[in-house]
């Protein structure tokens, strides 16, 4: 099959850009390099180095796995790239992690927030775009997040809801409560994929991912050359990756308030197989599926302890340290969100255990030389100071 | 009171600023004549003709009222441009119809919708920030519509709905079904309101509008100078007001499909009432209320027979013609949407009758001579084809 990699140089892009590499199919990545240049901005910088391109990392695939991947650097956001790119290589799917993942970063300021739902929902009309004028029977995959519903007080269903009211019903899409100008980003580019879906005849499979975790894949594990990136800091670090990184350096785990925020987590090998089932068994034409993907609910806290459980059997001492939360968010909330689907098509979870992370802490002591311990604590506040009248 | 409105120069815009003028607010108005551009490019033009510039109408309004109302030529995409205006003007509250309003419009191409939805998401991100920057108490009443609901099997709720799901509740933002590019703008920007007020307590009066029909209103009918546009043309006309055009100049109705499409209407003179009493009575801090502002709902063939039956009472013999719908919508579906919010705070409805519709026919005939009648019919189609490939 034609697999199109949007954001092939991320976090998951490049080790899911391998994974089907491997399995024989026809792989073609593009990046702009968004996140490398926004973490220069911010002053952080990926624990694991990662070569210096995707030209670079293409190479060192194929010359460890005799493979090819095709690589295009450049921005989704140009129309006339995207396009280039749907008449030349043809896709048959479509994998699209290619927008910008931060809810500190959108949090920043304005010209954050509107750069992150500009490219965000730009590029992601484009994509659709191409889709129906070009290649109108491909399968969108696109990367959505948990973080689109909030934290309702109802269970949370897959993308859609059965809703009886005054004695009618029909099936909808789930309301939305985001909590960042990101988060509110992948609504809309939600919105707008429904529409495709409903009106253009679109395939596409919406995949509400929760917070990822881990260090290897299959294809990352075979050359250090091809590992994939890895963040702990504010504003591109996520819970759990961030507190092994502080547990190995002597970190205190810094835990946002009471920490009883729940939301559902995954093994980044588990994203790898979502993925490729998500794409080996593609939607109907005009159908939008949404799937809830994670493998386990944790609360912040719970995390923080298991860390501090697996630290404890390895001799490290972990201290777990309450700061003050710079998000606005619920600390102690109800929290029940559906996710069979996934199963349903055949994935079988790796679940967080105590020797996982403990083999995450030998890793990253691998690497902790290159922690920049300045970036750990958070800076972007979602509640900023109001401005003094100048009168 | 100081008024902001964006917007100022529309068929709305206009008369709300005169009429907020008129009742002795300080008033202040912003466009960048966005609409008028369109019109050029399209080759359309509003059939009542309007004084070239937002500075020419104010100074119309003070020869004929004496008062003043403030102008800025700008647009509000411009960060700079929006920060000095809520620096220099210090609005209380700020009346937003300042975005791209055309769902044909915005389904011409990719272009036009990447342009719509960039270009009402950003101003109103723009909006947002300056209200939390800088005049954190002003209330925002922000011009949405009924399209954002699309025609679920439900009953339409005033933008939230109470679920019951699995033995809990919860009251939840209304789902969406968006029909256009430029209705899923509208969608976005509900989205980012709601977080505004929940995140940063903001206050916000959402008006979720039906389709607005007549000539005048209080101010309008003061002098010809004060007059406002009037669009009857396939991209920027809605139903009602075209249906009239039609009629006077001999043009069949052209009603889309099977006509069962049902959708919510009001007078001008009932929505300049509807936002000055969302402006008198502002949403609280962190509140974000919606409002469905319509007083009936009519199904396009109803209007037409209302048409009809007031072009036979003049002697106008007004032929209804259906073609082929160049939308993707529901022609027969159920449609029961909820509008006592505004009831509520004492708007007292115009209900259409044939004796109003006997009344545009005569105002209509004054500017008939400038109808362009090649651009009535449809162009821009919902599902165009699909590009062959090149090998």
């Amino acid at each position: 099959m034609r697999i199109l990699i949007l954001g092939g140089d991320g976090y998951l892009g490049w080790p899911t850009a391998m994974r089907f590499s491997d399995r024989g199919h026809e792989v073609h990545v593009v990046d702009n390099y968004l996140r490398r240049r926004a973490h220069e901005e911010v002053g952080s910088d990926t624990l694991v180095p990662i070569l210096p391109s995707l030209l670079e990392r293409a190479a060192a695939w194929k010359d460890v796995s005799g493979k090819e991947i095709g690589v295009t650097e450049g921005d989704l956001v140009d129309w006339e790239l995207t396009t280039d790119i749907f008449r030349t290589f043809r896709p048959e799917a479509i994998v699209h992690y290619g927008e910008m993942p931060s809810a500190p970063y959108s949090m920043r300021d304005r010209d954050h927030a509107v750069f992150t739902q500009q490219n965000n929902v730009v590029n992601t009309l484009n994509v659709i775009y191409a889709i129906r004028d070009i290649t109108p029977d491909a399968h969108l995959v696109k990367l959505g997040t948990m973080g689109e519903y909030g934290t309702p007080n109802i269970d949370i269903e897959e993308g859609f809801i059965e809703i009886r009211h005054k004695g009618r019903e029909d099936y909808l899409p789930f309301p939305k409560l985001p909590g960042s100008m990101y988060h509110l980003s992948k609504v809309h580019d939600s919105h707008n994929i429904h529409f495709a879906c409903r009106v253009w005849g679109m395939r596409a499979t919406d995949l509400n991912q929760g917070v990822v975790y881990g260090i290897h894949t299959d294809q990352t594990r075979l050359d250090d050359r091809l590992m994939t990136r890895f963040d702990y800091d504010d504003v591109f670090g996520t819970a759990l990756n961030r507190f092994c990184l502080q547990a190995v350096i002597g970190h205190p785990l810094t835990v946002y308030g009471k920490g009883g925020q729940t939301r559902g987590y995954l093994n980044i090998v588990d994203t790898m197989r979502c993925v490729e089932l998500a794409v080996t068994n593609p939607a109907d034409p005009g159908e939008m599926r949404v799937f809830n993907q994670f493998t386990e609910q944790f609360s912040v806290l719970e995390l923080a302890q298991h860390v501090q459980k697996a630290g404890a059997e390895v001799g490290i001492d972990v201290r777990v340290e309450a700061i003050d939360n710079p998000r606005f968010e619920l600390e102690e909330h109800y929290y029940n969100a559906a996710h069979t689907k996934l199963l349903d098509l055949g994935l079988k979870p790796h679940l967080l255990s105590e020797t996982l992370i403990e083999s995450m802490f030998a890793e990253l002591e691998r690497f902790k030389h290159r922690a920049i311990a300045d970036h750990i604590l958070p800076r972007d506040r979602w509640r900023p100071a109001v401005e003094a009248p100048s009168s």
